[in-house]
């Protein structure tokens, strides 16, 4: 894992992430920050309270780690309550202050109250935050003072900010949180005013647009930044516009990352925080980390095949028109090609624990106008690289594994370099089916990373968001996330079973594929038809319910029964589009047509893809 | 799986189950909807249409596992569109009308309006839908028109009422749906007024109190009845006051259903139609489902053990002052007691996929005044019988088996029957630690199946829902069920993991636990001690923590700290509780104490207790 770069954004300027974006006890907690490159924690309070580390040795455990404590967190229903219960909330602060001394953190948070006890007055609010501030202050400690969105009576940043200046006390400032503030409105306007030495603290968190209880969308489905759908560019500008310097701090509360893997779920972390800081650099070059190179489309896509699974995939594409063009130098792996649509079928990376018989796509190449510095980009947001499997006088190819386990290599454009590696067979690639090139590969996630991977695939590549959905499948609901380079010749489309395969349903991994672009579906189909490829089939209903939705010509009709063919329309244009059966239990091939401007991907299609192809899914 | 009682609320009345509620296939569905003893289905659209059945085989199909096909569903976008739509929408419709007659359905199901191009009219509504029924009626079709509750212009019961006695055609009726009535509102005033023929249809779905969008409520969350919060035994009182004698019929759009296996979701679905209709008698004695008898208490919990984790409970039970009072007469199975605390160690229940040295709960035995009578209830409600496991001259005892796998046993009080197979050690149950009886079983739940186990155990055993919540533990969410018997004899304690376990938190299941009561647990404590007890080390940290919260009495807290305990209070009294370490990798003990009325299970500190058991939850 290479170090991360310096922060851009200006000396002193730290990266933080709170304890409570992570699964796992604290020790896992802090040990998955470090390693990930962190600066520094906040430490949630219950993390704290369920390890059996004291505050001293959790202090001496950051200190080797080489990570601060920046806040801890949070005091809750402190302030604007009646007399006898600000004595009790007194109490259990100086305890806190105890705890922070043991810790060795200055800043403690304090949200503003949800308590029913709690009046609606500012200046007992005010009045008690002082007194609170004080006491903080007598022990070198200082108090960020933070508007919770579903607050009883203080649920604003301004508001929060208003009761902070009517208290006017050194040691008492107001903690910003992006969650708080966009949840309830979509800019932070007036934000950049604020005097930047009573910003104590920056709070980060992105999240999609949901129409639902305030509370449980912090609580539930936080995400971090550029996984969601907030301006937190705008954002985090806006709060550096008033000067504070001090962390960059994610908090986010996810209900899939708390059970994740915490160093993987810390990687994203500060990957999101390095997009993040580049995006605040717009337009400038952002040495950190190096600009995505223009991409060129897919050079291949490689599938692990067995002694089973090989020649079921080699017989298919050859009935979808590829030609065996090419034989590696020294490993069992071939090339198959038709127009620029390329496929390696590799005998040698059959993973032990998977059934005889499989098939998988394990890598895929994209071409760049700058691999190395494609690669560079890769490395600088925390891609692990993959040992090259590279053998003499053989091409020096890139990768780094995403998310997925998907290998992504990175290659020139027009074959120079990994094509040497292969010894012509003298067959010709101009392929009778009329495939042109790889319009998109269809990947299917693991349940504990899909918005990894979105991020990932995103960032890395320099993809931008061309799709997001979910649909209801056979067997349970399907989320979707589709990823485009800006002149669409690379697409990627992701997807994730929303709770994950059902118990009943065994425990074959969802099938992934290869979708190749013809320019004449019916031409393609024709050639399939006549070289026996096994089509996946489409039940009558489809096509008398796409007649009854569209009200299509006959004609249109009857070609796409011929073809077994799919339909979809919207604004932009047509799209048809079949599949083959699956092979090796795992990977099927699609051909799609773009008519018009049509740009999607057939999603609407899916449910009846999933139940035509039953044994795929059920095989046990 | 015994035949479902005939329905009780009047001749006619049928037990149907709309397809969306089930996982799979359309033939999937239609087969475990069958074999739970339905007696007919809805239709959903996109079931038919991702199906390679063609309607009159679907039709053939339910024919041939005594289904009726009761509804077709849904039409949408229908009504009150300006003209040029509604012509195309008349032809989407005869189309419909052609597979409703294939199918040999006789309703079909219009939803109000979502269409943006859709007009506030009521007349045009009107018209418009009694030209809809007019063609319906040529064909021997009905219409039944449902207000959702986020339709556009029409979202409540009344408004699509008024809309369909405008129209007065003999063949448009209403659908009542309790989701899209009750989501609006707690109580269905009026309903019992309408017309019982102009109700066409009988929709049911319970689901919990959310605070979010009614859309994404009603399309991820909803529940059977008995599951969620709504008052389905008063809303369905308020519909068959009506003189409405069609189907109760269950439509649950719920995400986990979705995913998981139909066979038992459909017997999930039937089981809730029965306590519906048992509720529907409330003070008479309902035939089909015999009552439940009272409950004494627990009888005893088994546990399986092997070589390696028999001795290890064994010395942890004699630790915890239990004795070995019995030998079963034909099998390697040891009766330990203490008080009226019982727990039998099985060595020949071990199953073949677990690993060696693994402890489970296996059994749960109740006293029950009627043991014959719990027996027929469970039957009644379609629990799985577990077929005997009786030698000669060993008592004939009647288990059934619980969603979570667990057998439940129904006992005679005191002990009669079950102990004659059991030859006496000769030795005392007079414990020395004071434990006097099991105060609950805490079980955790396969993740497909936690809603289902919950209705089970509380219709089964006439259980009462007693807390429920959500909590973050270290290494996710954890959503709590606890239920309890009117006499509180019996306590059962369920949880699941929200999104299951993480992928990076290894397989082993999720603990199970037996806790004991005890009047003194600083006794029991001081026993556990003396003897070698292995506790579970509770952090200073927690105690820091209580302190800092509740300002306990330093004594108090010294004894707590002192007994390796726990602490709880609410407003009837307070909590005091202790755990051994886990054993064969899955079992684990508590001891608890109620003083004054204090009901709950001490969850504040369960994610304490989880963190500190790392080893049981993250061994390999």
């Amino acid at each position: 894992m290479p170090t991360p770069p310096e922060p851009l954004v200006g000396p002193g300027l730290r990266r933080s992430v709170a304890t409570v974006c992570l699964s796992g006890t604290l020790e896992d907690k802090l040990a998955a920050a470090a390693a990930a490159g962190f600066d520094g924690v906040e430490i949630f309070e219950n993390d704290l309270v369920t390890s059996s580390s004291s505050p001293a040795d959790a202090a001496r455990r950051a200190t080797d780690l080489g990570l601060a404590i920046d806040l801890y967190q949070p005091f809750r229903d402190f302030e604007a309550v009646p007399d006898g219960v600000f004595r009790d909330n007194l109490r259990r602060a100086e305890r806190k202050f105890d705890v922070m001394e043991q810790l060795g953190a200055d800043t403690i948070l304090v949200c503003s109250s949800v308590a029913p006890d709690a009046v609606d007055d500012d200046a007992l609010a005010a009045a008690q935050l002082t007194e609170l501030a004080e006491r903080a202050s007598a022990r070198g400690l200082r108090v960020a003072y933070e508007a919770l969105a579903w607050g009883r009576h203080v649920s604003t940043w301004d508001h929060s900010w208003r009761i902070v200046q009517q208290a006017g006390h050194p040691a008492l400032g107001v903690c910003l949180d992006s969650f708080h503030i966009l949840s309830r409105s979509p800019s932070a306007d007036g934000v950049a005013e604020l005097p930047g030495d009573k910003v104590f603290y920056l709070q980060l968190a992105d999240a999609p647009r949901l129409s639902m209880d305030v509370l449980q969308w912090s609580r539930h489905h936080r995400l971090f930044p550029g996984q969601g759908a907030f301006d937190l560019v705008g954002f985090v500008e806006a709060v550096l516009a008033t000067g504070y310097r001090g962390p960059l701090s994610l908090e986010v509360f996810n209900d899939v990352f708390r059970q994740a893997d915490p160093d993987r779920t810390a990687i994203d972390a500060m990957r999101s925080l390095l997009v993040l800081e580049e995006g605040l650099h717009r337009g400038e070059a952002a040495p950190a980390t190096p600009p995505a190179p223009a991409l060129r489309g897919y050079a291949f896509t490689e599938l692990a095949v067995d002694g089973v699974s090989g020649p079921e995939v080699a017989n298919t594409l050859a009935a979808l028109g590829f030609t065996h063009t090419g034989q590696h130098r020294s490993k069992p792996v071939q090339l198959w090609e038709q127009g620029q649509a390329r496929v390696l079928l590799n005998a040698a990376v059959v993973r032990t624990e998977e059934a005889p018989g499989v098939a998988a796509i394990r890598a895929l190449a994209v071409e760049s106008d700058d691999p190395e510095g494609s690669a560079a980009r890769a490395s600088a947001l925390l891609a692990p690289s993959v040992p090259r499997r590279r053998g003499v006088a053989e091409a020096d190819l890139t990768a780094v594994r995403s998310p997925d386990e998907a290998e992504l290599f990175f290659c020139r454009p027009g074959g120079r370099g990994w094509r040497d590696d292969f010894l012509p067979t003298g067959a010709s690639a101009d392929g009778g089916a009329g495939l042109l090139h790889t319009d998109h590969v269809a990947l299917t996630q693991p349940f504990d990373h899909f918005d990894e991977a979105g991020l990932f695939y995103q960032s890395v590549l320099g993809l931008e968001e061309d799709a997001r959905g979910e649909f209801a499948a056979p067997f349970g609901l399907v989320r979707t996330l589709a990823l485009r380079d800006p002149s669409r010749q690379v697409r990627l489309a992701l997807s994730v079973s929303l709770l994950r395969r059902g118990e009943w349903a065994p425990g074959v991994p969802d099938p992934q594929h290869i979708a190749f672009g013809t320019d004449d579906l019916d031409a393609t189909a024709e050639h399939l038809r006549a070289h026996g490829a096994a089509l996946l089939p489409v039940p009558q209903n489809y096509y008398d319910d796409l007649d009854a939705r569209l009200d299509l010509a006959p004609e249109l009709l009857t070609r796409l029964q011929r073809a077994c063919a799919f339909y979809d329309r919207d604004e932009q244009g047509e799209f048809v589009h079949l599949y083959t059966e699956v092979l090796g239990g795992r990977v099927f091939f699609e051909v799609v047509q773009r008519i018009g401007g049509y740009q999607g991907y057939g999603v609407v299609n899916a449910p009846v893809r999933i139940a035509a192809a039953p044994t795929a899914l059920r095989a046990s």
